[in-house]
């Protein structure tokens, strides 16, 4: 039987450069497959399309929970889950967790997003997640008129305090496997303390 | 205050002929409004194309529960609710009993089904149902060949045997508003039982 592979899972708010370091973590694990959320299948890119981009119509917040929710179950069910069974290490940007944030900090009960989380992903638990956390105020600055802003990177300050609020809920409940990184530092500086967790976790030598 | 708007569901399977009832409903309710499932909003119809047509791509169990739930959470929380409040009466081409009957036959347990559904509806329930029910080997033979076909339509026999036990299973939990129509019979004399049962319920003089 092979062994499992493992499972990393990125995690960040508006600004936070959870991207660019995904990018610099490409380069260290080369050998990697690199998924994103929503999206990662066919089906979940469409339902990607549907969710994001500064839309004109509305969606509503259970709407939103739902769509993201059906874009994991294809990703994590049909492809994550069998690939991580034949020892494929898996890396993935956004994971159940920015629903728990976002949607909760939307106002759908947290409770809610747990349990559909867990049916859509059968509990599968990462090895490792990587919390790139700053000040909202500072995130907001950063991606001011950015060209690929989506509809909740536009919402309102007080929406961006509740989000990270949400994401350090996740860090107490899940002290074994969350690291935060304090991401208002250099782009070089954040890279640094990304790679030195990647050890910690014995990800890289 | 105004009253409520009254709130009529069509349900059935494949080549049940429901769509061909539904058009000869428009004519006798003409001042309703009438939507479709998966669809009924601009988000609703992006998460429908990303569900239905013979795509090549596959859509997993869940995946398929999670996004039909949230074409329905945009269209019932975020449009039909507030319309119904505001007085209007709604026809909606399939509700949740849809899920209940397809994804059930997939082999997704009916009580979560059951639990997101409401949810995404808020429990609001029609004031009738009518379901065009018939053998599966006959609606599998009308619809052979259809230009129309969807994932489900091309499933095998048993698929659809189970499909029509899920449908009856719901006429015995819902009977007060559920009504079952023998749809093996040519579509005039369809619709003629159609419309004695809308009178039965009050929906037509």
């Amino acid at each position: 039987m092979k062994e499992r592979g493992r499972f990393l899972v990125f995690e960040g708010g508006t600004g936070s450069g959870k991207t660019t370091q995904i990018n610099f973590v490409r380069q260290e694990l080369a050998d990697w497959q690199f998924y994103r959320e929503p999206g990662g299948t066919p089906f979940g890119e469409k339902i990607r399309e549907a969710l994001l981009g500064l839309n004109d119509y509305p969606v509503e917040k259970y709407a939103s929970l739902f769509a993201y929710t059906a874009a994991r179950a294809n990703l994590i069910r049909g492809k994550i889950i069998p690939e991580l069974e034949e020892g494929a290490n898996i890396c993935l940007d956004r994971y159940w967790y920015s629903t728990y944030a976002y949607q909760g900090a939307l106002g759908v009960p947290k409770v809610f997003i747990w349990l559909v989380s867990v049916v859509a992903t059968r509990g599968l638990k990462p090895d490792l997640v990587i919390h790139y956390d700053l000040a909202p105020e500072i995130g907001l600055l950063r991606k001011k008129g950015a060209p690929d802003l989506d509809r909740y990177d536009v919402k309102e300050l007080e929406f961006h305090q509740k989000l990270r609020r949400n994401y350090l809920q996740l860090a107490k409940l899940y002290p074994g496997i969350w690291q935060i990184v304090d991401a208002t530092r250099p782009p070089e500086e954040v890279f640094e303390e990304t790679k030195k967790i990647l050890k910690k976790f014995g990800l890289i030598q």
